[in-house]
């Protein structure tokens, strides 16, 4: 199943219900604003429920969108297609898929390679850079007109998916859709800005306690940081903490992997782990080790225990793993 | 004059001396390369003389490569056309120009506004991302096939002097081009990784030193570093830390503008002064004031006194200019 049949089910109903995976980011947000507009343009009705807010400095995307949160209001809404954008698994949209009881026709559009086909209708493209890249298509193969609303969206996602276009899942094709999109009015520094450059002064001074902390390992072939709960007590961040240190993380020279160790403020000792290699050593392997999971250069696990004997367990698994 | 006269400028010309601005980055090596592969593809007989070496990092680009540095060796070499790349004014090209002791013609391709048409040939597209973006369109010109090679130099220069497709001066033909690179076998995250994920340890190292004492005025709507010359003197840094540093401050929520004080460490009591805008405060003014210049959004100037004293002079500067 592909495209085409993504397009038959888009002709075909006429109520959808779009949602993406809990915890949005820019390619879902985008995803399913384009969408949004794709069957609005098509004469259909349409609703977005999520069961997250969008993240910190999203308004430049999500402002005026028609995008609802799940409450009770949203428990009645009738549709005759569930669509489940960049969604490896129907669990993945969380409380939203309570919303259909009456077990309508699942669409599934998802470009993540573990996807297991949840749907009674499903696009799974791996080679896609993004969710809104495989938008994009839909857009072209139903010879619909992208306006400016649309392209912001859609480059949004697939700006940020590809970290502005650096990872291995930008293709030749990645770069054809955001030049074209680019056509249709799109401000790149405009959005690079809103998505990156937005850190609030109160996180900038969090992160300028944790860096210095840094740790080296295995004459710095591994890099650890760490986020005590004593830390997030006094400011809560707004951003991501964990992704800014990664990346610093990775930009060091002969970094192989990096660490983060956070204390969860919520439950009782447990500690999040997060992962990144710089595609020598399979962290995958790693966090599994750990009961958790993620991909070959990415990945978590959650341990349980004081933050400094997870730490030490964790460094000398991954030096296990150095060649 | 335009393209087309560069393309007859390089059909009639038969032995060419390539070069460009001195302190070379990205989009210089990555054009004289690609140049260079396309006058030898073309029969004709060509060499590269620089007078700076390629900064720290660039193996990866200029490994292998005919790129000579200014020697006595190179007093005596014949050339029909001397061609300067990426540089504004003839003076850029350092001591390179007096290697043209005939007054050969000079062809100028080059991006910046603000080029003052040196040439006896002059192709300058201030439109163009970057000068690499211009080679590749000679190549279109000249129906000439980008090797794997040549696609690395000239993605290479498009990545850099775009800030990984971030700038404005990203356009959909700059996107155009890099989608066509990519069918010719280059590594989108091989570059990234060479061009901005290489930093030293030791770097690494004196940036952590250095970023934590970062300074807030107004607000935080300014924000400044400074490098003290016995910072610098422990261990003499690989990379340019003024742009980890401004690029720090610029993801700054608020943030209008970025200052770095740099003391010199040769010349006495210097200080090096570079800004950055947002936009909305126009930084050429300032460094104007200072006797420095540059852009609106990118500027810089050289003050002499003490480092305090200046910090507080400038910073005085750039408050009046706050809206």
């Amino acid at each position: 199943m592909g495209i085409n049949d993504a397009c038959a089910a888009i002709k075909k109903y006429k109520r959808f219900l779009i949602t993406v995976h809990t915890s949005p980011e820019g390619d879902a947000l985008g995803a399913e604003v384009a969408f949004y507009n794709l069957v609005r343009k098509l004469g259909k009705s349409a609703i977005i429920v999520n069961e997250d807010k969008p993240p910190y400095g999203y308004d430049f995307l999500c402002k005026n969108k028609p995008i609802h949160l799940l409450s009770k209001k949203e428990k009645n809404i009738k549709f005759d297609c569930f669509v489940a954008l960049d969604c490896a698994d129907l669990k993945r949209t969380g409380k939203v898929y309570g919303l259909n009881k009456n077990n309508n026709p699942v669409l599934n559009i998802d470009h993540h390679i573990s996807n297991n086909f949840f749907g009674r209708i499903n696009w799974v493209d791996p080679e896609a850079s993004s969710c809104s890249e495989m938008i994009f298509k839909l857009f072209k193969k139903l010879r619909q007109k992208i306006d400016k609303d649309t392209a912001l969206a859609l480059y949004t996602g697939i700006m940020t998916d590809t970290g502005s276009f650096r990872y291995s899942n930008t293709t030749a094709f990645t770069f054809q859709a955001a030049g074209e999109l680019l056509k249709y009015g799109v401000n790149v520094p405009y959005v690079y800005r809103n998505a990156y450059e937005n850190i609030p002064l109160s996180d900038i001074k969090l992160l300028l306690r944790i860096l210095p902390k840094i740790k080296f390992y295995s004459q710095g072939r591994i890099i650890g940081f760490e986020i005590k709960k004593e830390l997030i007590k006094i400011k809560r961040p707004s951003i991501d903490l964990a992704d800014q240190l990664l990346s610093f993380g990775r930009s060091i020279k002969g970094a192989e992997v990096v660490v983060l160790f956070k204390e969860n403020s919520g439950e009782k000792n447990q500690v999040r782990v997060n992962l990144r290699s710089q595609g020598k050593v399979d962290v995958n392997k790693i966090a599994s080790f750990f009961q958790g999971g993620g991909h070959k250069t990415a990945s978590g696990c959650t341990l349980v225990g004081s933050i400094e004997e997870i730490e030490k367990e964790v460094i000398t698994k991954i030096q296990s793993y150095l060649i």
